[in-house]
């Protein structure tokens, strides 16, 4: 009506408001029960509201507790939710660090975008994540205890009182932080058998995405409705679903990761590094992920100790392509990457009546996941020679309490 | 380990504990802004809590409030929740009625499957809204009000805090009563049109749902990733997306309804009431579009005053046959039905840069919405006649607070 709209407010880290908590709880052992309920939070949480006639509220540092939410939310009713995966790290040089943080406030927006949350400047994810850790590091992450971290759960909800379906009014973005479980810990369930994942390949009748859908976006929405499979490959003793797409049945990703193999080329007879591509839409695009890709086309395109040179490519492959070259015996390895899982080969990969064990043709042309895990560990952890990778974003000014 | 599992509690309508709220609020007018935000609910709420461990406590119905929800929650991360959509109807026999609600309760304990969020016995369901109504009724639709009704979201959510992607291990069902504006109300904005949606034909790079999904059920990840191309056509001037699927284009539903079809088969020159198919489990199966389709099948194979007989037809069809239709004039009306929308006219399909009336060709043979709209709102509300219909479930037992 000719009315100007106002310029809604941008969220800004350095406007936080912090309260401390006067009741700080018990810090769990590692093994602990309470580690490995995946549900003890840290001391505090971010919080920061957003309505769609003011946008962003002066974003909160403050006690953890309960979300109070009306029953009507659209987060509740919708799936207006989206979320991050990501763990802050205390290093051997004593710092707090975030692995490539913008990488995670970058797609954070994305998946905002795609259930109709309310964007922001990427940036501002870690800094907010900054003033959290500030508070809680020095407890919760021991300066004496280099090697440790905590998973990080930025997310964002529809939280407005709105039933109607529509485009929410308002949402809550919030920052959790929780002791988690180091997975390069878990132990093979086979005494002399090196640990590795069991994936058990989808079946035609469970999809996980589509083109057209949101398989490129970490949405609620892509989670839920496939823990039926996901469980149903775990009654049958597997870690997680391969997820396969189409008629011809392409790889896509495994469970909540991506998935990588190194095999010898048929044609080429020449070894590769293979991870699908993105080109479809249908597979997140991992942080993890980009940072194999980048370190293996930089660092492997020559030999490196005993591993031999690999071409690194991103191409559409089936569970077909897989059982033929296990069948020649051309798979050298394979692996699982992603925040929660880190990297994680894969034992082996049940398909259809088909059971391809991963760890034995090319046992001992093997070890890429575990090269490339080591120089990721190095720059999370800022071990000697890479405490000033560009990929290390250090969290200064930790405060005791 | 050898030991027996222990037997889970059933939700029991039976044993629910009722805590009256002692702060009534004001019932909002028809019309006022109260009412058409969607967003204020009646004195009192269902809830009833489930864990993996003991199965279902005792329900309750309790004054409405704000639910406290671990940010953790399953719910807020993987869109572990399902719903329903409902009414209760007083009626011009002064007797509080829901519409078939078994069918909602058993499309309920079908999308929980699909969520990994557990089931009931699905009348329990009806037995608990019956509770809540026999204390809101009096106050929120009044006796003397015949031919009012509230918006009931029945709500089954994922509320425990463990954060790992899996099954949820403690869930939450609830059920609200919210003040609804009615749909018949609604005005056309040109004067003198007869009002009727406008829906824009959703294009090949946004998809609702696909086979081995979970279209089929109503689940929240169905709806927030909708809700993107739902603003994009609110703004070009449209109510609804008609959903359409595959390289042929073939037409599944409209926004939040199913959608119906009145036109002269091409091959045999009869008329067709026409609606999609649910076999490939792309579509919602609405408890409308069920009730539409058998009141059409046994009141609608003979001429009805001046509406002539139909076939009553699921099949396959796509936007290009409406649009072969359409250019032919073999199109006698277009509708859609689901709870929130009741019966709905379409007045226009916008398919590219085609747009479509769907009230032109066909107006003088058109009035079998209309007519289906009037059976079914004589059976909503107890009319003459109507009092005793199978559909109607009537909740005896209101108590004056």
């Amino acid at each position: 009506m000719g009315s100007i709209a106002p310029s809604l407010a941008e969220l800004d880290a350095s406007a936080v408001k912090v309260t401390r908590s006067t009741n700080l709880r018990d810090v769990p052992l590692p093994g602990s029960a309470e580690e490995l309920s995946h549900s003890y939070c840290t001391d505090h949480m971010v919080t920061a509201r957003w309505t769609a006639t003011n946008g962003w509220e002066a974003p909160e540092v403050r006690p953890f507790e309960n979300l109070s939410i009306p029953p009507t939310a659209s987060c509740l009713h919708y799936a207006t939710e989206c979320f991050e995966g990501m763990k802050v790290y205390r290093g051997y040089d004593g710092k707090l660090r975030l692995f490539r943080p913008d990488c995670n406030g970058e797609r954070l927006v994305n998946s905002a975008k795609r259930s109709s949350l309310p964007g922001f400047r990427y940036e501002e994810l870690k800094r907010l994540i900054a003033k959290l850790m500030q508070i809680d590091g020095p407890r919760w992450l021991p300066k004496d205890q280099p090697g440790r971290f905590l998973y990080l759960r930025p997310a964002m909800i529809g939280s407005g009182p709105h039933l109607g379906v529509q485009k929410p009014k308002e949402a809550l973005l919030f920052v959790i932080a929780v002791p988690w479980p180091d997975p390069a810990k878990k132990q093979t369930d086979q005494p002399g058998v090196p640990y590795g994942l069991k994936l058990y390949a989808s079946q035609p009748d469970t999809i996980r995405a589509w083109p057209g859908g949101f398989g490129y976006a970490k949405l609620g929405a892509n989670y839920g409705p496939s823990l039926v499979a996901h469980s149903q490959a775990q009654e049958l003793g597997f870690d997680q679903v391969l997820w396969l797409f189409g008629e011809d049945r392409q790889v896509t990703e495994a469970g909540a990761s991506n998935f990588f193999i190194v095999w010898e080329n048929k044609e080429s007879g020449k070894l590769e590094l293979v991870t699908p591509t993105l080109e479809n839409q249908l597979i997140l695009p991992g942080v993890t992920r980009r940072s194999v890709l980048e370190l293996a086309r930089t660092r492997l395109s020559q030999a490196v100790g005993k591993l031999a040179p690999v071409d690194v490519v991103e191409k559409q492959f089936t569970i077909d392509d897989i059982q033929q070259a296990w069948k020649e015996g051309r798979i050298v390895e394979a692996f699982v990457c992603g925040t929660a899982y880190f990297v994680t080969p894969i034992r082996l990969i049940r398909n259809g009546d088909v059971d391809m064990n991963m760890q034995e043709a090319g046992a001992e042309r093997a070890g890429y996941s575990t090269q490339i895990k080591s120089w990721l560990e190095a720059i999370m952890f800022g071990m000697k020679g890479e405490e000033s990778h560009e990929w290390g974003y250090v969290i200064d000014n930790e405060t005791e309490q």
